[in-house]
């Protein structure tokens, strides 16, 4: 194959042929390929190449787009959708040699580092100097920052620091054409449609992001940790309401219905109860204020006080999920699925998708918290688990699970995806999601700059 | 003209074709098109449609497309970039008539306005709910909301309540193909790239806003104003850093230079020293905390305090400018040209770009204040007047203002316009902000949405 022997010109060591490297960069985390890997069905890329430099991605770029050939760009494979998934005939582009930071200025607050950077490497390297980025993502060992960037993620601390569009200072990507793009190093500007934007979520579609650089803040001091346990999800959603719209900005602010705060916080609150966990942190004598108050509006609420032993606990395990894998060996078929809606209609789009994904036959679990708060609304995150009898129905239950929790999030008008992006698995709604006129304009963009639809095909865009 | 009998047909009294009609929405508020208004030299357009609904709108640029015929897109006319200027074969589309507002939400706290909604109306529309936009651009009296999304616009309470991408709930567009985009009403989602990014900043040139739904917040307490004067620029800038890093977030955060400061506050501080200017408000207890932090960084940073009456003087003159055609007529001719960058080069730009639009002859003034603050850097907001013997040197001097203005930012590495935009005067130097890739995608994006280049050709864009 004439790509193959000009890859292998280009790239030296660079490129990657052998089964196991093959193997290990062929998909993401989404449950169904997974699944495909379980049963030994993973459909293998052609060549994996790990591109050492920016240039030289531009022109794997290049070289890839000559022979017509697909390319599945790939971060650290911690996405969930569906984001990544090679074919046969596909050339993997992995960004995990473009990695470490590129620098870091102190007086600005800003750091850059190549895509491939592991989030928690990042974060670690940039509280040296005192720094944090003010995103963690329970993906943060296990993601890159250019996965961030390309999957709109958000973390942990999104309600005061913001999602991943507002840590973002600039960006440089290769596009489909091979061209590299830099965005504009400045805190904001009014210069057009703001470009980072089309990068944002683009999930691999419209290029390949390269180096991204963060705006950071001053590692705070730790901060209050409270929580509170209410009757019900609407007496929290209303309690949480009653924090945000005043103006408080907890970093964290999490509100578990009864099963999940069984599910994490079992020896913090009687049964039944669901649990709110807030941190508050910030310039001095901010946390203390916003701690008292929120304090306050909670028990106005209805709220009653937990140990902050609760929130503790929370920290301790916040990153620790089971594979799917482990899972299946369980007899159990599982997912997440966030969506996001304005305030008035949260608890209902609670009912409604734990409803419809509990109707599914062979469902046994269907959970869900709140993580995100903004002025106007918040997200849900929920959790389902299912132990069909043979595993030849997995992918059937699966797909009924998710079915039933789009048409009913959809049915109450609500944003389908909060965070985790589209990939693969969402793609059945995202005309419901952007309107006909929205996904003609996604379409439009894609063929404009990927008129051979080489980049990441069968991804994100409806055909 | 074929053209003209179908819109009429279609638009009825919606559609003005009398002298004064074209007259009046022939241009925006850019130095130059004034000018050539004062100089009788202004060029009409054939017709101005002003529909009373989306479904209008929408037909009237489908008519428009079949005939080929160039479309303005006009709110309220306040821009001063250029971004609206008739030709002489164009039909302006005026969003005058999509007016008031359509929906409030108190529970969400979101209100959907038609996008020809004057911005003063719409403010004090939410203000009898309760409410406030927070967005205070200095336009508020002479622009509209739709004008807001499509220039990308920065209000005074920018620092605590961010620009209009950040107040922007969802958006109803018209397309240029004349299809109806809705974007989905959500307080975030990781759905491919946000597609509302696409309209804020567009300028007219992807298509017309016909709707806009704001996130609103409570109407706080009235805050707590304080001043401190500063040595020069340099202090000054390091003080407000100094309060913004931190986490700090004054909505209101100004800083003047020397001669600035003698204008706007001649009786509050001695000559020759740069004024700063905070407001603070928030949840209860909020302002207090962070105006006491405040104090003490900015006098740590060699601040004197002002007399609380300086800021009381600000508000009550902050919406007074006087017209171009004011100036004109006294001899001079004038412009304001808004940059950003980080920290470290703020005073570095300050210099630079005082010095060099101050060698460019006949220039007898310039001046700047720094008005919007963020994690990383700032803007600068400069003043120039120049006053030639003759009126027939005013557009070469003013365009020897602008280029030694662009050429000082862009050899700082500065962003090239913090939030008037681009419009025709920084056309020259989008390239210089984008790169050439970025004016590259911007230009596909163009042509795959408006091939025949009919919506506000000249503008943003360049050629």
């Amino acid at each position: 194959m004439a790509l193959i022997d000009e890859l292998a010109n280009l790239l030296g060591d660079n490129l990657l042929l052998d089964d196991e490297a093959r193997h290990s960069r062929a998909r993401d985390t989404w449950p169904r390929s997974e699944f495909d890997q379980w049963q030994g069905q993973l459909v293998l890329p052609v060549a994996v190449a790990v591109p050492s430099s920016t240039e030289q991605l531009a022109a794997t770029v290049q070289l890839c787009r000559f022979h017509g050939v697909p390319m599945i760009p790939r971060g650290a494979g911690s996405g969930c959708v569906g984001g990544v998934l090679a074919s046969s005939d596909s050339v993997v582009i992995s960004t995990e040699r473009l990695s470490g930071l590129r620098w870091l200025d102190p007086t600005d607050g800003l750091a850059a580092f190549g895509s491939g950077t592991m989030g928690i490497a990042a974060e670690n390297r940039v509280r040296e100097d005192g720094f944090t980025i003010g995103h963690w993502p329970q993906s943060i060992e296990v993601s890159s920052v250019g996965g961030w960037m390309a999957t709109r993620a958000s973390g942990q601390y999104s309600t005061a620091y913001g999602n991943i569009e507002d840590i973002v200072y600039s960006v440089e990507a290769v596009l489909p054409d091979g061209s590299i793009y830099q965005s504009r190093p400045t805190p904001r500007a009014s210069a057009g449609p703001d470009l980072r934007e089309l990068l944002l979520g683009s999930e691999g579609t419209l290029g390949v992001i390269t180096e991204v650089t963060l705006s950071l803040r001053p590692l705070p001091e730790p901060g209050v940790r409270q929580a509170f346990h209410f009757d019900n999800m609407g007496a929290g959603i209303e309690a949480v309401r009653s924090v945000i719209v005043p103006g408080w900005r907890p970093p964290v602010v999490r509100l578990y219905d009864a099963v999940e705060s069984r599910r994490h916080f079992r020896n913090h609150l009687p049964k039944g109860r669901c649990m709110a966990i807030f941190l508050h942190e910030g310039p001095p004598g901010h946390a203390a204020l916003e701690g008292a108050a929120v304090a306050e509006l909670c028990q106005e609420a209805g709220g009653e006080p937990a140990d902050s032993g609760a929130v503790d606990h929370w920290f301790e395990h916040r990153n620790a999920v089971p594979t799917w894998t482990e899972l299946f060996e369980q007899g159990l078929v599982a997912d997440t699925i966030e969506v996001a809606t304005g305030w008035g209609r949260l608890d209902q789009l609670y009912t409604a998708v734990i409803e419809a994904i509990s109707a599914v036959p062979t469902v046994i679990a269907a959970t869900a918290h709140t993580s995100h708060a903004y002025q106007s609304g918040a997200n849900l995150y929920f959790t389902f688990a299912a132990q069909p009898s043979d595993p030849d129905q997995y992918q059937s239950v699966y797909d009924a699970c998710w079915s039933a929790a789009m048409q009913a999030a959809t049915d109450c008008g609500a944003g389908i995806s909060h965070h985790h992006g589209i990939g693969r698995v969402r793609r059945p709604w995202l005309t419901d999601e952007l309107g006909n006129a929205g996904v003609g304009v996604l379409r439009a963009v894609k063929s404009a700059l990927d008129p051979q639809n080489l980049m990441n095909p069968g991804v994100l865009i409806p055909d």
